[in-house]
């Protein structure tokens, strides 16, 4: 069974692209999305909403938005890299920020890549492509457990 | 100036492949090659051979190989997460091995990405392709300095 994708994004649009890139990718995995950095933390750690989730079926990767309602990314990425069942998770921040600060705090906390969100759809449509190549087919995981 | 990429692997014809493969990739940064965990450990940090280079013109991305001589891959990745000068500096492992005790380690040590080299190789020449393409191209990296 192919695990899911996590993507924690805000903006209808980008999930729709994404999923679109994902399609044209034929990507089989099932994408989750979520649209707030609590929502994320509930999910990843099978809390609240997603309570009845088995909390050792991680997914196979987090594509994380930075600027998020009620919690953002980066305190999400601080809260997987703090606990040990998802201390490896790999993590992709997609954003369309490139300030220093958000690139440097990304890394600081330990992301394992730093993505910016191209303006074009074409363009967008492809890197989101290239992401799910590199980390759903390319990627060697964490064994779970 | 595009920025070098640092290649440690002790394998011959592997050296080989990668060149071939970002060759054929036109990927345009210089390939540095070095053959064992002491050599990249002295390239990274401006010493012995390389005391002359300059220790703040870090390379885009360290490919390492886990098993080398003198001093292994997974000494040489804990040696620059230790070091504040390249703790965010992107590595990838590409190695034949899957061993579970290899992956573990290495996503402990807080590797970006763990390859296994395809022994095939048309996959091997794709996938080192794959690998220059995501992190020279799409990954933003951290500023310098």
């Amino acid at each position: 069974m192919h695990k899911e994708i996590l993507l924690v994004e805000d903006n209808p649009d980008d999930v729709e692209l994404t999923r679109l890139a994902f399609d044209e990718a034929k990507v089989a995995n099932r994408l989750v999305v979520v649209g707030d950095g609590a929502e994320a933390l509930d999910y990843l750690f099978a809390r609240g909403a997603y309570a009845g989730r088995n909390a050792e079926e991680l997914p196979s990767i987090v594509l994380l938005d930075l600027n998020l309602p009620k919690i953002d990314g980066r305190e999400v990425l601080q809260a997987i890299r703090s606990n040990d069942a998802t201390r490896t998770l790999p993590v992709v921040v997609l954003t369309t920020s490139t300030e220093p600060f958000d690139v440097e705090a990304s890394y600081a906390l330990g992301v394992n890549s730093y993505i910016q969100k191209p303006v074009d759809f074409e363009q967008f449509v492809w890197a989101v492509k290239q992401v799910g190549l590199y980390w759903l087919v390319l990627n060697h995981p964490r064994e779970p457990g």
